[in-house]
């Protein structure tokens, strides 16, 4: 028997199963220092403990301070590879991705995911899996948690379909269900050390921010990210693993580097609270130069003092676009779009 | 008189002499970080203080969370490079290496090396000095020791040969000479965090395992990898450096990279309890993709609970090899093969 | 109106302002390995936390042990970058800058700059901008300040110039004002743990000394190394930023690179104390080999058990040059040179 592990096909998964993920993964200063290195993120609270025990989220001594959320969403979904997503053909979506806890140095994450929909494709050679994933501390208290579906090819083709369910999952996660840290508050929140003076008030649904900064992406970097997070999946090591030889960006690269580039016109979006959605709607490669641009989608009243929740689209594309220009005439995305995001931000009121 | 230091020449090199290498290092979780950047390492007691914990290699808060034995290898080898093989023109073998005790975070290493055998070559112009190396912490305790011997180039050639020692070093390291860290444990094994379902019991003495995962390598990620360690070896950062304009991959890099690879299929082999020797076949450059297969070349009992030892030949390959061939008919190494080590790892029964 | 930082231009400085610069940034051991991974640093102080309680500057357990000095430079530096030079034409110089307190994990720095200097140049299209700037740690403490002075354009060419205000600044830091670690003692220094057998008296003025080693710098390892200090000049990072599209290598990258060099030959130079000055002579890009050679400028006495200070001239160069010319007979500085760094450090009597 092959001591590898071959990764699960379409007809190996069934509504209800639960997978344990490996490896549990401790998060350290080491994370926070590579990330630093890897993406240029400035926001406040990850970047200095003493901001951070400025609004709650750390000790006056600066133990306890958070590493930035994404570090959690990478070490978290890089567990579920593995199980869910070795034979992806694509990586379809997300939803309802909630942070619920801050992550800090010392923690320790574990992420299962319990399967809750299939649907084969009509024509009988993969399927769409749905899975819940939910990531808990040490302390068993959940971290974050969301629902991401993906198309897995099928091993035996000539096997029956599977009843299709197909979960109901809400397209924006509403602002009563976002969890706010439960000591955050801005009331005294100091505007120069976080480098912007713009506040809840100051931004508009529908307001578009050219984030201006570009960042050319390198072979190295990407990688380092990807596996830093243990993110297994070939295409991105491995140049032998694709037919054009390049090694693709992990689509949660271009995520991260869009969100550190919004630090410029959104420097106090400090804490992402959700993920509403995203599409990786085109491939990143090394020697792309990756812009940013968010637009304000809507805003919320959250119960904590001084915060408010901004709604944004956050779009990275390859070169700059001036125009942020999301879709063409016909519905589909500009050439250069890369990732559309859709997620909740706590900023100073 | 320079002050930079020439390296040491056969010449120089005297049975009995004592080198206490500089510089002393502290191992910190940045190098954890680090590490797991660079090489696509998973396994648990490494990745989760809460499993190291789990087999009594941590406290229970995590604390005294040890990193993968090779941090502590490359720490501790980098440091007899100055003295030892900056003229070197061969590493020839290793030998006898033990880990004799866990690195955590905190540790400081401090490595010292006594010269054990002496062979002049033939030709005059070089000769073989076999060294035994041995790292220990900030509280005197050996972190690891082992043998090598490395050619090393003479200054002047008409000096008159040394009389010729050569140490006799066991092939093997005796199950019974492993040193087992102290409250090892593997009694409450958590196989599903560890990724793979197979025990002690699993492997048997001849099976060979394909890791079937490949890594392209990289120029700065091994130049960051080998820097880490206070490698000082020109060839390995310095384009100008050989002929050929090529920077060669410091072997140690190809030995983590080889060992990460293994854990699809060997998860469980959680510790490297020994090195009993190492061969680096071919020479690894940035664009080679390794891949890496291990045999199973014999079992054996160890006085801890749930606890058993593999002696495993992990071997390194440029491209992949399905047919896991170590040598052609000729009894040379097949073409590809890069590193042919022999160790004892330590996995739960 | 605009959301993102525009940056500053010549007619927004006024003598007298004051900028708090964002974002306040933690040190951790995190930062140490990441340096430690992209520079070839092997100086005992930084390496060892046990080395450096053996000479004062740590708890005996380890803890409160200094990153590099340059670490705290660059993470300061980084800060006055979007205020200060986003417009930059060209960074001219640093001068008084002194450490003044050792920087350890868990400290946050904070910088702030105050414009000391305005001179608009004859073309009325740009103009020199002094400022000197701090960097305070989380008890107020200044950890390092100095003086800096850049080119920056003008956003409205038919503006008056301001009042032309040159500074006063010192060419040398004076020994009898270097800052001294309070509890520093090089009484009962470690040369064989150190590295190098060479003490204050075995430097003599004038004497040159050829670092001998090269590194071939990559595109991963500079950016990394910039991103890990939050400095944001787009031409670091970004082919689209220049019209030759490659990416600049920050200045800072080729000081920290030639410090860390220096260790061959000056490796008891354990300490920075100050930069007199320093000048970045030409510009450096991915695939250049760096090499240093330094020259003792003088020495001095400082107040510390067993201490001295040595000046030295600091200088990298694109390929090697074992003559060691800093400048040809037209008094321009000699092709290959790349940096020309004045600074005190402190070393064992």
């Amino acid at each position: 028997m092959s001591k590898t592990n071959p990764g699960h096909f379409f007809e190996d998964f069934a509504i209800g199963q639960v997978f344990e993920h490996a490896t549990p993964r401790t998060i350290t200063d080491g994370d926070r220092a590579v990330y630093g290195a890897i993406y240029p993120t400035r926001f406040a609270v990850p970047s200095s403990a003493q901001f951070a025990a400025s609004v709650g989220l750390a000790a006056s001594d600066g133990s306890g301070h958070p590493v930035e959320e994404l570090i959690g969403f990478h070490v978290a979904f890089g567990k579920t590879v593995p199980d869910v997503s070795l034979n992806a053909v694509a990586n379809l979506g997300y939803a309802e991705l909630r942070f619920r806890q801050p992550v800090v140095p010392g923690d320790t994450l574990r992420t299962s995911s319990e399967v809750i929909g299939l649907k084969q494709n009509s024509n009988g050679k993969s399927g769409v899996v749905y899975v819940r994933s939910t990531a808990v501390n040490q302390r068993g208290e959940i971290a974050l948690d969301w629902a991401r579906w993906v198309m897995v090819h099928k091993r035996d083709q000539t096997l029956e379909a599977p009843e299709t369910v197909v979960p109901e999952l809400a397209s924006v996660v509403a602002p009563a269900d976002l969890v706010i840290p439960s000591r955050l508050d801005f009331s005294d929140y100091d505007f120069a050390a976080a480098g912007e003076s713009h506040r809840f008030d100051d931004y508009a649904v529908g307001e578009k921010i050219d984030h201006v900064d570009g960042v050319t992406l390198s072979e190295s970097e990407h990688m380092m990210a990807t596996r830093l997070w243990q993110n297994t999946a070939k295409v991105h090591f491995n140049t032998e693993a694709r037919p054009d030889g390049r090694r693709l960006v992990y689509g949660g690269h271009v995520i991260s580097m869009a969100r550190a580039l919004s630090f410029n016109g959104l420097a106090n979006a400090q804490l992402v609270a959700a993920i509403n959605g995203g599409s990786h709607t085109a491939p990143a490669f090394a020697d792309d130069t990756v812009y940013a641009w968010s637009e304000v989608l809507d805003k919320a009243e959250v119960d904590a003092p001084g915060v408010g929740a901004l709604r944004l689209r956050l779009v990275a594309t390859k070169g700059r676009d001036e125009s942020m220009t999301l879709k063409g005439d016909d519905g589909k995305y500009a050439s250069g779009v890369l990732l559309d995001l859709d997620l909740w931000a706590l900023v100073p009121r």
